[in-house]
């Protein structure tokens, strides 16, 4: 799955480059200003897909830092990839001269879980807005930590989920807020792959499993869509692989959870499982069901709204989540806006997912 | 969906009777003796849909029995449609003179679950074979006794779980078994509905909520796909609609389950909801999506296996589940053969339910 998004994404990348004056209508409008510079830290297989989005000038923003434990490799492969000046190559111990590059308007934290903590309040400190990868980090003491060190250098900090920036996804929404299914009664959801060989293995590095990492993906669309944080909860958790590869986090989790509306859910994830990404929104007079819902090539919704069937699918001509996610970014920072997925909200699914760990006798912490 | 559901399947009877040489294969072979008779039991929806089923002479059996608390009106009604003698109409009272009734092998049992025990424990003592609806009874106790019952009189007891003769479920559980999506990881699966003035929503006669009437179609294909017994579960129940509806069933309920080899699920159901009845199965390598996955006309299937896209759907041209399940049982009579869905089969069933409304805070009993 990974490489066959990353060959999507790539072959996307050439589309741009070869139509650059067919951009949709919205991108046009959001590209009028000087694009946002920024420094990507930690140059791995998610700061790669970012950068390669950002060439899309609809996200109106462009790699002008790199920062990285392999300078002269990494570093300078994609200072030459996307003409960042050497100088603007950063080490992690020499990431806090950052404050002083005025080309670096904000950061783009795609590390492993345990380290966003510590390189937000840095590049806070440092006077960088934040564009933070998800999960936020892997407490709710660290969320906190990092909350407060933005708001005390005024920076911007947004949680990067990008499904909220997928049109289908707000299509979805639109006809639920339109009231286009009843008043809404349970969700379904899960997100499942196989992970081999990465750092998400590791819990010094990861803080947990799936759960963080892709169980969050149904869990933020839920408590997205509601606006209302679940406070109940159960789960079970499942390791039928023996061996090394889950001797840290475990295989596969399902969990329940229940709003104090009344809406319930049970969802799922798994690192060593093949599934789908998907959500079922059922509602009093409809539903809709999101499947796939969390691939980076965009969601695809079917279901029933008012008795009859609805569908809708894509991104749009040449776009991707990321390129979407960079433009409500700069956005907000170029208009002194609050993200829409700010810092709260990674706050908040933080909280749930300590719960859930609980609830399943595997507590984080 | 009922109506919709109701007037596809009248179609599809009328279908038959202008095609009645263009049967497919299996029929020809299947319909080779003199057709079973059968009384059907309590003459609502259910036994409607299913007496229709039998005009497909491939089901083997023929309505020859009517049993019903209105005899002068539905039993006259359904006795002229069927060409069933006035004498062969019979009252709840006057039931157990079936017995002498020689044109009656076995009975369609489509009463409120509440009375499942009671008729198949006398149509047993009568000497007639038992096709039951599901769920079985409403208490694992009553299972118990309807299976002695049928021992004793030494008559055949089918459940009536329609989704175990489908082709389409039974194809994904022939790629299962040839491991075309690996181990078995998790599923994901439920069956939502609004039901409105129904003796469903009345516990005495129904003995619980949605979970034995719906939730049961997830339950029963895992189970049924694994041949595994749930040993661990937990549940959360809502009722979001204040009122009389759910005034004495739940309307909507979640809940996970863990079974000995280390796969979970997560599933859900409800008499207050509109939404899919589906199942998405988890393998090591590859994944089923059986959505819709329980109504009447036939599972639709698509997924990966093999890393290639597969899909399926269908029941064949001019059958239903309902004939399918007939077949089956009447072939099990005529073979002295125990059907592959027996009382067992509806105990486990039983069982679970038991359990995962013990988890649920909200136990039947």
């Amino acid at each position: 799955m990974n490489r066959r998004d990353f060959a999507k994404l790539s072959a996307l990348a050439v589309a741009w480059s070869s139509l650059p004056t067919s951009l949709p209508m919205f991108a046009q409008t959001a590209s009028a200003g000087k694009p946002l510079g920024f420094a990507a830290i930690g140059l791995g297989r998610i700061c790669d897909i970012f950068m390669r989005a950002c060439q899309d000038p609809s996200g109106g923003a462009k790699v002008t830092g790199l920062v990285t434990g392999h300078p002269d490799s990494k570093g300078e492969k994609y200072a030459s990839m996307y003409n960042v000046p050497k100088s603007s190559i950063y080490t992690y111990d020499t990431f806090d001269r950052i404050r002083d590059n005025k080309d670096v308007d904000f950061v783009y934290i795609g590390l492993p879980n345990s380290m966003h903590c510590e390189y937000t309040v840095r590049a806070a400190e440092a006077g960088k807005h934040v564009l933070c990868e998800k999960p936020m980090a892997i407490s709710s003491a660290e969320c906190r930590k990092m909350i407060d060190a933005c708001k005390q250098a005024k920076v911007k900090l947004m949680i990067a989920y990008r499904v909220q920036y997928d049109p289908t996804w707000n299509h979805a929404i639109d006809l639920i807020k339109a009231g286009d299914i009843g008043q809404l009664e349970s969700f379904q959801g899960g997100f499942y792959g196989q992970m081999r060989n990465d750092w998400r293995l590791d819990r010094k590095l990861a803080g947990g499993g799936s759960l963080l990492d892709l169980g969050i993906y149904p869990l933020n669309a839920i408590r997205h869509i509601l606006g209302e944080e679940p406070n109940a909860f159960t789960a079970v958790v499942a390791t039928r692989e023996k061996g090394d590869r889950f001797a840290q986090v475990e295989q596969s989790m399902e969990w329940t959870m229940k709003f104090p509306s009344g809406v319930i859910a049970s969802c799922g994830c798994s690192y060593g499982q093949t599934g789908p990404g998907f959500l079922n929104i059922n509602g009093e007079t409809g539903f809709l069901t999101m499947d796939p819902g969390f691939n980076y090539g965009g969601a695809v919704m079917r279901g029933m709204a008012h008795r009859k069937p609805v569908q809708q699918s894509g991104l749009g001509p040449m776009t991707s989540q990321f390129t979407l996610e960079a433009q409500h970014f700069t956005n907000c920072i170029r208009n002194n806006q609050e993200p829409l997925s700010d810092g709260e909200e990674g706050l908040k699914d933080m909280i749930a997912i300590e719960a859930i760990y609980k609830a399943a006798g595997t507590p984080i912490a």
